[in-house]
């Protein structure tokens, strides 16, 4: 029996203790050295970050766009599948921001749950509703929706008031009220904006959060955990991509542990 | 040398005096039978009706979603090739809706006018304009924004007020104020929202806008000229994929031409 994405965020955040997502964002040049003489170069990276990350993590996130940007699918795959195979207990989330009408997004839930066999994706809700269900209707699917992203422009369409109320806030109440009803459904917010993310935690109980934004972005985790928590000191899936990837070019494994472990432990230390 | 997008486009509107886009959106099951025999049918069927339909289009939007559901973006590199090659006047539209913060965006601009040698790809504008930014400084890049999707959901976000001002005439005025001085922006306005697309042509003056929703989706020909063409005549690039790829499974290079020559001329009739 598979357990779908929520189950196994709830177990693992239990089991591992952890609220830390290792965010893998193989971006080529930046990746050491020693890799650069494989084919399979950008696996064996990610395989090593995986490997020394895994203890610490309750959720590892591949971003498509760098595979995508190199024809690099077949990478993303074999990535997947080890973390699958290796890490069982260990959700994917595919990081992809996909958003588009009915038909298409059902290819796109295809691409996301089987094809790479992520056990969530993350979704834009501009389209509207219609255009989450169908991941949230996909066998073992789940959608963690943009609300209030990490960069620094995010506020342009987002914070709009509408009737008195941001457009981030009516996205959460959505969520809360309507989309959770349909599945599995989390949000995203940055790391970055600590007073949107209590905000967005007030509105939709205890909901799984994807944070983004510490770590390279200079999100600050005590923060992120005093304004983000849920009842169950959980509810967080806190992602840290470039610090840990690139922490040390010469032994990328022990940085990347080491780095893990720091976060891990100044998001337990918060707790 | 490259002729960017809006140049493409301009001189496809003269020269072929046509305001039809034709969508390629191969979803396997609905692809002609006879095409299944082959390892490379989705290709083969996709340039079929490449052929069929050049001389009635001004522009050509493959949606990446069906190619990344199976695993077949060689296919879709071969098809961008194939019109490339072959109809170089033509501009291809990589339909991607793609949104996500610069560093990634970047990857993604890479992954449409690098890796597939797209000339525009749509992008969402749920993150601000600091996430399109990236497509438009891209050397020969493009970037069309979604504004007011052809969606029955599309609303639910989209046309929230905002000062007294819907969302999509909000994103709408911000292409034509900022997003245009920093490259080539057009904007996605549906067909079944036809009052719609008219108060955004009041909005954004001569700028190109990409219609869906003509075709299987119900959007009339005749509303979207009347409603959407600029002071030219122009401005259009009307997009029908399903009424024109799968009009006839016994003939269907034949059946596209007729529904691509039809839908043309439904257009021509209107200005």
């Amino acid at each position: 029996m598979t357990l779908g994405f929520s189950s196994l965020l709830n177990a693992r955040w239990s089991e591992a203790d952890s609220l830390l997502c290792v965010g893998l964002d193989p971006d080529q040049p930046k990746i050491p050295r020693q890799y650069h003489d494989f084919e399979d170069g950008i696996v064996r990276f990610c395989v090593d970050i995986i490997d020394a990350t895994a203890e610490f993590a309750c959720a590892f996130k591949p971003q498509i766009a760098y595979f995508a940007a190199i024809g690099a699918e077949c990478d993303l795959t074999a990535i997947c599948e080890y973390i699958r195979n290796t890490y069982p207990t260990i959700p994917i989330i595919l990081d992809a921001k996909r958003g588009d009408i009915g038909d298409t997004a059902k290819q796109y839930a295809r691409e996301a749950f089987e094809r790479y066999g992520a056990h969530a994706v993350t979704v834009n809700p501009y389209m509207g509703g219609d255009t989450i269900e169908p991941y949230l209707s996909h066998k073992d699917g789940a959608a963690i929706v943009l609300c209030r992203t990490s960069n620094a422009g995010s506020g342009e369409f987002q914070s709009q008031l509408i009737n008195g109320e941001p457009l981030y806030q009516r996205v959460a109440r959505t969520a809360a009220t309507e989309w959770s009803k349909m599945g599995d459904v989390s949000l995203v917010v940055g790391a970055t904006y600590p007073a949107e993310l209590a905000e967005v935690r007030a509105i939709v109980g205890d909901m799984a959060l994807l944070v983004p934004g510490v770590g390279a972005q200079g999100g600050d985790p005590t923060q992120v955990v005093a304004n983000g928590a849920n009842s169950h000191g959980t509810g967080l899936i806190v992602n840290s991509s470039r610090a840990i990837l690139y922490a040390d070019a010469t032994h990328p494994g022990e940085a990347a542990a080491r780095v893990a472990r720091e976060t891990r432990d100044a998001l337990r230390a918060a707790r």
